[in-house]
């Protein structure tokens, strides 16, 4: 199976402060010029998808950097308009949606893009965006996770409530739909009453895409149960490789073959012209970066105590269980793999991790083949079917990823570019989903 | 000021038995393809806007005619991709959404369409869609109507809440935006809590254009308070002009301009070759109408117990008030005010109306010159700022509309085709919001 490649569009890139750089436009994030541009570059090279993380509120750290803003679904929306191959991965809120107009606007898309969508299912800690939802605090995480899974399992039963052949459109006796063949879900249950059908049948995927990224323990329980694609985070690949095997375990103990769910390991890419330019610009994106107080963020998020920002920090230091309701409990995971590996000091696991307070994906530095190199390394391990690609500067390293590495692991036979007419769920090798299920439930 | 022209791509069109005729295809409504002509042609010819209708639910006819399905701002945010000038109204429920994710993808589709973004705001009444959302029945139209009140004041605060010159971008000192100039709303009502801010500024609108179309006293309250655009029906100019007036008086009322409401007055074209053509083709259409079931709910909804189709009804023969908490007040009050012209049977009703069960706009059968020179009639006698054009058939009608009445148009200073980068709210002779609504209530 080759690799599958999804390109994730944040802006400024992973390091937030790279829109300091003289060459920078800071106002990308709000360009649809910006965001056509590498849109058609994914289309032409053929990756699998583009993506966008989200959250529903504003940034907190706005004072300081772009982020996103412009709602995933109405900017990949357009960008699949101006496209004809590459998939859409937008993020929505399980929390802040309701299940009925989240199923229908996927499933519209997935018609309207000829089967390119896919939803990133979100359970959202910020408690900024729950105070713009009527929520004095967050729902906690076990809640959170408890409602995405119902939500799930509407949405998908929601999906699935037309059969094939219900559209008749028989000109003669004025039937236009079999309204038998339409069956509603008519679901109680903890969070939601729906009642269903959705007005539109399915599109050319059967299902849009099921992407999840969560770490918990709901997150994995979720990715086993309903998810085709599950994004990652590590830093080792031992780490990775149990990862893979125990989504893949989940999914099979949840009635699915091991094949059914993709793994995407997020990683991120710094590519230079040679080693020097490389690590040239990096040093001149961590230049940019306030690495004390990203590694002080770092400290607490570990729930360690010290303060000192250069003493190798071993993996007896660590509490014994992952700290905080609100944090990622995947990056924090993927951290203590790479401190039981090696004793790393707070500021060097900042370097390490390209400057994420709560801990980041594994960042890249070298030539695009040394990128490339890389990429077959870790998939040679089974460490990931497939990899989400993030940029260092993204105005910058997403191009040179596009048009330098993809080459490379085409000419390797490791990866095939997207074809046109063929669905995002066909080219990750994702089985078309079992519509009858309804319809079976109704029988049994 | 010249007229302006939206076009509703309904489909089959305003006869929904329209899909029978043999050169049909019944698979427009999820056609892809099919939108994409339509929009690119109202593009083409300058037409203001394109608008779809929308309740949240599978329409309770689908046994015997396609209608919609697919999420309007998922089909519209799509064509709008493709399109350089239209702009978009889309249908949003303020019962089933919430104001701050709404907000947001209006802001959002603002910014990437160019500021072609609008709102049509509905309360959606239909049984159906409640059950989609945990609801036993709808809400009571006047707690819809409040409830719409106070998202509509909610999402026009979220909108206003950037200053124009929040975003600094200071490469220097590495301040990205003053959070001191992105206010929250801090709103809590009798049905949201809301804080934000949106994560996104303002688009070239300032504002999304706001639509709103109901007939009732909570529906016009509404349109006096927050709306850009009126959509209404009339089967009678007096009726037409009276609420026009009526509009500007309630927009002058909550203290804005006269001009700054826009009404649009909704009308179905059938467009012949010649005089003839348009007969034949309208008897055609009639024929695959159930008429005497069309004229049976017609007497229904108008609240008369009489059960003769034919026997002409006079207005003392309705009821005083508009019957009925479930239809729209909006067509009752046209229908009545066509009867009170001239006494009509429930057959010739359904005729007038073509084949609208609950009453419905005006059927205007023609020419393109016959069909261009009722609009000039109605436009020079006040009844309207512009017109809200539906389809008998839309995929014949539809392009020669916009082929041939439009020229038409053009040719006698009526309409003036929009221009590629001018706003929708340009367009439409619309006044600039006030975006330091905020700041100047703050400082109050």
């Amino acid at each position: 199976m080759p690799l599958h490649l999804i390109a994730s569009l944040m802006t400024p890139g992973h390091f937030r402060t790279a829109w300091r750089l003289p060459h920078s436009d800071p106002a990308d994030h709000l360009s649809i010029d910006h965001y056509r541009r590498l849109a058609l570059i994914a289309d032409e090279v053929g990756l699998d998808a583009i993506f966008l993380g989200d959250a529903p509120a504003l940034g907190a750290d706005i004072g300081s950097t772009p982020g996103g803003g412009i709602d995933p679904l109405i900017l990949l929306g357009h960008l699949t308009a101006i496209t004809e191959r590459v998939g859409a991965v937008i993020t929505s809120s399980a929390t802040y949606n309701s299940p009925y107009n989240l199923a229908r606007r996927f499933q519209s898309l997935d018609i309207v893009t000829g089967g390119r969508a896919a939803v990133n299912v979100v359970t959202t800690y910020a408690p900024a965006a729950a105070a713009n939802f009527g929520l004095p605090e967050p729902l906690d995480k076990q809640t959170r996770y408890r409602r995405a899974h119902e939500f799930l399992d509407v949405v998908t039963r929601l999906w699935d409530g037309w059969e094939p052949d219900a559209l008749v459109a028989d000109k003669e006796s004025g039937v236009y739909a079999d309204a038998s063949r339409i069956h509603p879900v008519d679901h109680e249950g903890e969070f939601f009453s729906v009642a269903g059908p959705l007005p539109v049948p399915a599109g050319p995927q059967g299902r849009p895409v099921v992407v999840q990224a969560g770490g918990s323990e709901g997150g994995l329980q979720l990715a086993g149960d309903f998810a085709d694609v599950v994004f990652t985070v590590a830093q080792t690949q031992a780490k990775a490789v149990a990862f893979r095997d125990d989504i893949r375990a989940r999914a099979t103990a949840a009635g699915r073959q091991r094949d059914d769910v993709v793994v995407s390991l997020g990683v991120i890419v710094l590519i230079g012209e040679d080693e020097a330019d490389a690590q040239r610009r990096a040093d001149e994106l961590y230049a940019t970066l306030p690495i004390d107080d990203l590694a002080r963020g770092l400290l607490l998020t570990l729930g360690i105590a010290d303060t000192d920002l250069d003493r190798p920090i071993a993996i007896e230091d660590l509490p014994e269980v992952p700290v905080g309701e609100a944090g990622s409990i995947g990056f924090q995971v993927s951290t203590r793999a790479l401190i039981a590996e090696r004793p790393l000091s707070a500021r060097e696991l900042v370097r390490r991790t390209s400057g994420a307070a709560a801990g980041g994906h594994r960042l890249v530095v070298g030539t695009a083949a040394q990128v490339a190199d890389d990429l077959q390394a870790w998939h040679a391990a089974g460490a990931a079917d497939g990899f989400t690609i993030m940029y260092a500067e993204t105005a910058v390293d997403f191009e040179r990823f596009a048009r330098l590495v993809v080459p490379i692991l085409v000419e390797r036979g490791l990866f095939r570019p997207a074809e046109h007419g063929s669905t995002l769920r066909e080219r990750l090798g994702l089985p078309f989903p079992d519509q009858r299920r309804l319809v079976r439930d109704a029988t049994a």
